[in-house]
């Protein structure tokens, strides 16, 4: 180990990079875009990537297109293209990407037997109008989103920046590593919608090490970081059509069968689905839109729904409570009933195998201070999908928690991290994969 | 009378201006524009009338644009102006109605001693996604609306018409007409938003008589049409907002403070108003629209909602009910409430002597064989607004019902009405004119 | 009818009767029973008419048994009966009575030629407690309700003692009355459960004139009554019950079937049915009883709904809504649903003949100052069963209004009338008697 | 040790007293009275203990009577009194706990130096009706509850019995015991009613050795136990009143202020209180009754309600929010709000020194084959406030499981356990007492 780790200063890599990583991030905060429409987010990802040795599978080279899930409407998908091309992206490109086929897998293989290690960057936005307010550090330093209505409020740009610096990392070094590199920069990790597709295209047959994150979470301070990570939530994500008749809300609202009271009674009714004691759950009607005008008895109503649950028995539990209710909630104002299941998400148990071992790779870190054995996520991930195929094949996962302190929780519109985050995460990824491909361990 | 009337053949104008009649009809059919944005419509009216003796108010010329209620946003004027552009409109028009300042005023003075005739006409559409039932007639006959989401569901394109044939009638025998004319084609009748401020402008000072109506309503046969019209419900438009706080769903929902469960307790509470034995009353949440994300903890959330009653005092209890509702489904949630009164109507009753009179002056029709005494209009109208302030001046007003089947109800997205309704509109109001300015009564 | 008539100075028989008539409400305001449980009050109405010459039918003599509905449990009669023993009557009434058997008829014959009059008294009270608010008169007067719970609050121990002074009109007079006389004590009309059964035993095959009436109901003077009443609501009586599975609510609520939360989700959508355009419609959920305890899932909840109507039609519609909504909250929650109808009351048109007759009979009286043409009730009554049965064999038939100022409306608390207006309602009945069996008109 | 505990034959005496215990536990069961109506219960208690020798402290004289917490209605007490005279308790003995001062204290002290041990027994039931399912081991045994409504449906039957032997077992065993005891046999540990009275009257002072536990709760083997337990649910109890004015709900609703609707909105929106996401929470609305009849608008309503947590502070969190729903419930409907806590608990954490001692304590015995270190309660229990006093004062407190398989879980209406646990319960109670205060460890 001695010998080739001289060959491998991860410090100073880190020091070199770390302006990039904020540049990056910053870059990629200021243009988001939700989930299968990242279209210059993945463009621009690949634009880095391909100046470095990997090879780029984009769109439909990497995952299976039908099992892609709340993939949004064709209009909404024009609309990005469109946007997209003003924004500069080359129209082949575009062509390449079309429907909705964002994000890309980089591989690469050192030809020399070792590890094939597989990492996963989620690289969508949120449908949250960014804040303007004096105190919000995007705003102060000019990388607010310039896409109304749309924020990177979960941290997912910062994920971005570290796996280009993870990429960096690897090609940099690619004279002295060994084994194999997978790195997933999935869309539509919001609404668990993008990896289940990506677990289905054999990239992770023979992964022995599954290796993935989240920076904030929990109030932990810079330079804590957690080896593992409980607490993952099965969800199901669910779209809710309901139909009526319109009528004439003063001259004759008899007539009508009223959509828009069945979304109001179904939210009443899913809000308060008991509480299991076998652990936790949640409901979240997270959008409603029904009706047409004041004046009209409401014909359409749409509701968007998610459970989850601490297992996917749990899950299972809320999932079932939610159908009845929602089907209930039709008869109980005679509206037809239109149910979706559009995104995802399962349990999963970190390998208990990756506590010490990150102690150990960690222990002469002068900025990693603190590995916590685990951490909760108390959220859901649809990284769970990749992760319970290595498993089913033999390798060994995990789940960092990279501890930040936050402006706000996320999903806030004025959520914000701590930048030095950044290269602690590249620094945690470059050390595990020294240590497991270069004999270090 | 007889040497005058003469002169006047109200038979064979009709029969003559019948398939014109029909031929606005179908064209303001299939450009609808909803109140605040008639650009097109006013446009298209204009210059019909711009070729016959009278003299335009356009926009703000037209009323007190301070009084104006339920004016849109900018974005959505912008819009619409951008699309009147597109349909044609020139731009020193479009610039003159600039900010939603849509319908007209054609006034004419014959000069000679009589009458002051008001007549009002409604111009606006409805936010409702035409019907494309095979059966559905502007489907089958080619002019269904053109604007997504549009249609004029209530008739007001039957109103233009008629409008527009009366306009024609006066012109055309302005040699033997005595007194004055007032038309005013009306924006935003929908949601009791235009009449006000046209009642704010002066126009009805001297006003003798004003005559209005409604085709449709209820289901009477083509040739029967209403003197009077009884059961106009006052009514109050309300646009509420409740503001909270985004949170992760799964993460930390109980930091958030959910907006949309508050739109949804405020519209079950609101549906549930205690009936009242004083008479009608309605209540009806046309909108909501709450949340931005399916695993964000609502922050937003909007109604649009509307109370009436049979009198004042009735629609003053459901709003004062519903102002106590609105309220207390914030504080129910935690989240900030914001309501904003944006349209009302007023109650009215028609003066009796219009019963005696129309039967009179209908006597002799061959095609409005049947003069109902009164006929209930179940609804609301702001033309309300420009009855009070005529019946306040000393004036006599009425509003008659034109029978006609319909294919469905009014505000139903396969509303349809028999056209030979609109030549008996265009009769029975040259037949008021004739009788009222010719000394025929 | 002048040699008549001088034998029967109503006036005087009024002016003696008043004070008699007082304490008689009096009495029977203090010993309030509910519908099927009015034991003391039948046998204290039962004592003063075996006085007179009529012939009595007690309970079973009465009506159909089996067409009784809502009657209370096996308890609640027992216990009714037991305070009924209490109260001093004899042991072989209760027996006659027992099993809710409550209320009578009475019957006369004259012997003579002449009209077949029958009139309805309804005798039961409320499940209100009186109030003892320092104001309130029969608190002040000392003739408060002694049965904790129960109150005469909506005037029906003014009916009885009306129908006691009627009796003793034709009694006193049964020397010159003509024709035939049946005189109805009615229970429970609270809630629409007694009429139905009175009306399928026959008595009223050959009536030819039917008259009943209420006292109140809407704000007239002493001395005004109206000749007919308007807007009888249809109504529909419902006992609903959901029946769920208990479980802790700290350990495993998730177990539970939460019948507590069927009924407050049946509530709530009850109370939202959609108005009618049609007319004047009502839904009362008046009662709930729901869950064992506190720290317990609640397995079992009782709902006591109503619905009404301007119309059969109108009733219908709400009843409809309710059954679909009722199914369906047991639905949303898992629960089974039963549901039993225990009561219902039509619609009825009184004749138009009353009017003008009515006006006619009283136009000397010296204290009925004023007779409306229709007065609306705006509420339901079961004698509309009597009515509808008397019209079907070609009877003709009223329902008068007595005006009196109220304290407050009925069915609250301190519900209190003028007792003036008892000697009026006797001395109307006494008119119409003279006037239709003496030759009068 | 082994001197002394030669004297000392735990297994011998269990043998002996099992078939006592199964005895007590069918007749406590047979009549089971809800919390502060123990009258019966308390007697029977008294009447073993008073031939041991224990001194006897009942009522007053064992808690302070103010900080008792939701004491029945007097009219409840007063049946409850009368029925225990019935029952055959002696009239001096019901005078003695006249007003709901049920429950007593047993003191024995040794003279001889020790440790203070106080246990507690819990001895009230639940408002539930006994199933008479025919596999119902109490039903088929012939010692279903002979209160009809009321059940000993959580165990506490068991715990009695329990309590009784563990009695015994310290009388027969005064001569070689050393150190002080105190045995809690507490009232109204149902909605966390009684305990904390009982923790404010000094009793506690010099207690060493808190001891209490529970059987069943979670799905363990006869011979199973847990050491300690985790998952104490801190818990408010609240009564809610809201207070409208009733009307005729035919006549005149609009009159009406509506409780029943208020208790419904109450129901539906505590009901759905979000999650949170720092641990367990619960929310049940156990009980409502309102409204007096079917057509009268409900002028009077109420709630029985309790929120719980894992923790003090996630019980505040709900209590917060149900507090403010339930007041703005009464704000939608224009009803007074009355709030009454009528009931606590609160979280606590085991000592957890008593793991490894409960395993060397029973590691011989025969009957108690498996000690776990913890187990969940995932209820709540107000000995907390005796253990939390016991902290205080710096001695160590315990909380047992006794596994034993459910016929139901707890507060279910066929609720039953094996009662194989109970001589299983006195052995562990009787080897701590040897173990602390015979030197045996």
């Amino acid at each position: 180990m001695d010998k080739v780790l001289k060959n491998i200063n991860v410090d100073s890599f880190i020091n070199e990079i770390t302006p990039q990583l904020i540049q990056w991030r910053r870059s990629f905060h200021s243009y988001p875009e939700v989930g299968w429409t990242e279209y210059v987010t993945t463009y621009r990802i690949m634009r880095v990537l391909e100046k470095l040795n990997f090879t780029l599978h984009i769109g439909e080279d990497a995952y299976s297109s039908v099992d892609r899930i709340g993939v949004p409407d064709e209009a909404i998908l024009c609309q990005a293209e469109q946007s997209a091309l003003k924004a500069g992206v080359l129209e082949e490109w575009i062509e390449k990407m079309a429907g909705g086929h964002t994000g890309l897998v980089a591989t690469w293989d050192s030809g020399k037997r070792g590890k094939h290690i597989a990492l996963r960057f989620d690289i969508d936005a949120l449908p949250i109008e960014e804040s303007m307010d004096i105190e919000h550090f995007p705003w102060k330093n000019d990388f607010r989103s310039v896409n109304q209505g749309t924020m990177h409020a979960c941290g997912h740009d910062g994920h971005i920046a570290t796996g280009l610096g993870v990429a960096h990392f690897i090609a940099e070094h690619s004279d002295v590593l060994t084994g194999k590199y997978t790195l997933f920069f999935q869309p539509a990790e919001e609404g668990g919608r993008g990896a289940f597709a990506m677990s289905k295209r054999g990239w992770l047959d023979d992964v022995t090490e599954f290796l993935s994150g989240h920076i904030g979470i929990n109030p932990l301070n810079i330079g804590t970081v957690a080896a593992t990570t409980t607490k993952f939530l099965a969800s199901t994500k669910i779209d809710i059509t309901y139909k009526g008749r319109s009528a004439h809300a003063g001259i004759d609202p008899e007539k009508g069968r009223n959509a828009l009271l069945a979304c109001a009674a179904a939210t009443m009714h899913l809000q308060g689905i008991t509480r299991n004691s076998g652990g936790a759950t949640r409901i979240n009607i997270g959008k409603i839109n029904a009706g047409s005008g004041r004046n009209i008895v409401a014909d359409l109503g749409r509701l968007e729904v998610e459970t989850r649950g601490e297992t996917d028995v749990l899950n299972d539990y809320m999932f079932e409570e939610a159908k009845r209710i929602i089907n209930a909630s039709g008869k109980l104002y005679d509206v037809q009933v239109h149910m979706d299941v559009v995104g995802h998400a399962t349990d999963i148990t970190c390998d208990e195998e990756w506590i010490d071992y990150t102690k150990e790779v960690c222990k002469d870190s002068k900025t990693i201070t603190n590995v916590l054995s685990e951490s909760a996520l108390g959220g859901s991930e649809d990284v769970t999908y990749l992760m319970k195929e290595v498993q089913k094949n033999g390798g060994k996962v995990t789940y960092f928690i990279f501890g930040t302190p936050l402006a706000n929780g996320h999903h806030h519109p004025a959520f914000d991290f701590d930048e030095k985050v950044l290269p602690i995460a590249v620094e945690l990824y470059a050390r595990m994969i020294v240590s497991l491909n270069m004999g270090a361990k």
